[in-house]
């Protein structure tokens, strides 16, 4: 902790203004007392971008600005005097030659872009990068902690997996030294609304799938949620940087929750069980077997009582027990409170 | 994390070989695979102390030698040519002049010693710290933090607190940037042990305490358990560290389990609540309340839920949404795992 010290500037980048980008940067400008207090940190933002173009300015954007501009649906690039209508996100990242890239790009497991370019040159030009999105992760794990590794600098993921919750961290830090045996998961939180709503309400999938968008908890082209592959793009994120796994999508055995039934949930219940999707690495010999499936958990296990708006992790290890972490999250606030504690991560004191 | 390099070699001294000391001399020789290929470490012990006296050999001593001594019984100064029966922990320390000094001596909150005398020599002399004991934290925590900054080394501690718990480093790491707004904690696994034996089996509290001295779960003079003052140490470790408040023991409000009766867990039971021995931290103005008391928590509050075996904690900020974490802990090897999870931290790559 830094007391009676100037703060260090760190002059940062972000791309991508949606539901993350946009409340971190609300973060960034109300947390700046506690940011240089304890931290000894100064987030000045000298470039952002969004589907409109870019905003540039090297002496500092006003974040609240940008906020405010955002929530008014206005792109970033009609910033006065700064903004740039139109200029390419890795341009303006390489015009701004920051202290930091921060990456809250919409989740894209095709190609990752133009998340994944800017990373590259990010780490490539030795900038430290924390990124929001699970994409270049899902895709490019090895490479970009090789880059990352050879140019010297950190590139901090904590809020790709359950947002708030610290399924990483926990994993890499606080299990060091132990062999995970089983990493249980419920880290999607659109289908844990869906699958809760049905069992508490008596609902088909399409009609709590309506009301999660209605509620706005599922995007309009939901597949990504519901058929599993957000959930498996994170238990991929999970193999590769707490099991030591290199893993692709395709070695996750995939099942989403369009098949299930108000029946599936009310035969379960009889039997004291709880319907979830859930994401699981089970040891076998020495490796893992990856999978996300509807999974019927005993009433009892401390991932069945998760309610609507929680996301959880068990970890079963070796040498520290069996820990679980759950969070309530009913909001993006905490993921965007993850991309902040990653940087507090890479820069504080 | 190191591949295909040498390790780093980390002559270490370790001073308390009990129930944590002699477990983790257990875990050093038995995860060695892991510590070198992982976290690019070769932990070698040149000295090691308990109440015999101690044993020294700048060449190495042989961790699982000092395991089979320990579990015969026999002191550590009886090792064969390096023992040195009846030698001062404080001078063996200043003898080894190790790499890192491993606290692990039995908890003591009257005036911490000898720990804390060998933290302060250790820090003093630019040697990193893991600690397992409590007492030198409670007694001289804002002390200690700052000696370690002086001496730009790291005084590692997150054993103190619930053992393999990550409640400190939860709190300071994956909370970093948010306000903590309350903190609860199932935080003694005694008490936890006894109340839940007593709401699951009708027992007295005496008749439950024997129960918890039969099984090994209570020391012969229980007090620093029942009377909330190891709850209320571990209280103090998280207000200082986590919540950034300076605390003494003074400062909390203490209530033991002596006075709960069956007729109170069956009354509470009816209600739908639960008594656990609560450690809290509710934030008033700009400051926090801390007590320690046994409190009747609904039955869907998540740390009613723990059964005998558990410990936990769930912290409510502003930003980060609401965090549980709870742990299966039945023996004492998640506390020495979280003696050997912060010596990663401090030495691994």
């Amino acid at each position: 902790m830094i007391e009676n010290t100037s703060p260090r500037t760190v002059r940062f980048f972000i791309a991508g203004l949606g539901n993350i980008g946009r409340r971190f940067m609300s973060l960034v400008a109300s947390q700046e007392g506690i940011l240089a207090a304890r931290y000894g940190l100064r987030l000045v933002p000298v470039g952002a971008a969004d589907s409109s173009g870019a905003a540039l300015d090297p002496a500092g954007l006003d974040a609240s600005r940008i906020v405010a501009m955002k929530e008014a649906r206005q792109g970033v690039a009609g910033y006065p005097s700064a903004g740039r209508p139109g200029l390419a996100v890795r341009q303006a990242l390489a015009e701004a030659a920051p202290d930091l890239f921060v990456e809250a790009t919409p989740t894209n497991l095709r190609d990752a872009e133009p998340g994944l370019g800017c990373i590259r040159d990010a780490l490539g030009h030795g900038t430290p990068v924390v990124t929001a999105s699970k994409g270049p992760l899902v895709l490019a794990y090895q490479e970009l902690m090789g880059l990352a590794a050879r140019s010297g600098v950190r590139l901090g993921f904590s809020a790709t997996v359950a947002g708030g919750l610290p399924t990483v961290n926990l994993g890499r830090r606080d299990l060091a030294g132990s062999t995970v045996q089983r990493v249980e998961g419920i880290l999607n939180g659109t289908t844990n609304y869906i699958l809760t709503t049905m069992a508490e309400e008596g609902l088909s999938f399409d009609e709590a799938l309506a009301e999660a968008r209605r509620r706005g908890h599922a995007e309009a082209d939901p597949s990504l949620d519901v058929d599993g592959w957000d959930a498996a793009a994170k238990l991929l994120i999970v193999a590769s940087s707490v099991l030591h796994r290199p893993t692709t999508l395709a070695d996750i055995d995939v099942e989403g929750i369009r098949g299930v039934t108000p029946r599936h949930l009310a035969q379960a219940s009889r039997m004291g069980k709880v319907i979830k999707l859930l994401a699981l690495a089970e040891r076998v010999d020495d490796d893992y077997r990856l999978s996300v499936h509807p999974t019927a958990l005993e009433r009892v296990h401390p991932l069945a009582r998760l309610s609507s708006w929680q996301m959880g992790v068990r970890y079963t290890t070796d040498t520290m027990g069996v820990i679980t972490a759950v969070i309530d999250e009913p909001d993006p606030w905490p993921t965007a409170a993850a991309v902040l504690r990653d940087v507090i991560d890479v820069f504080g004191s």
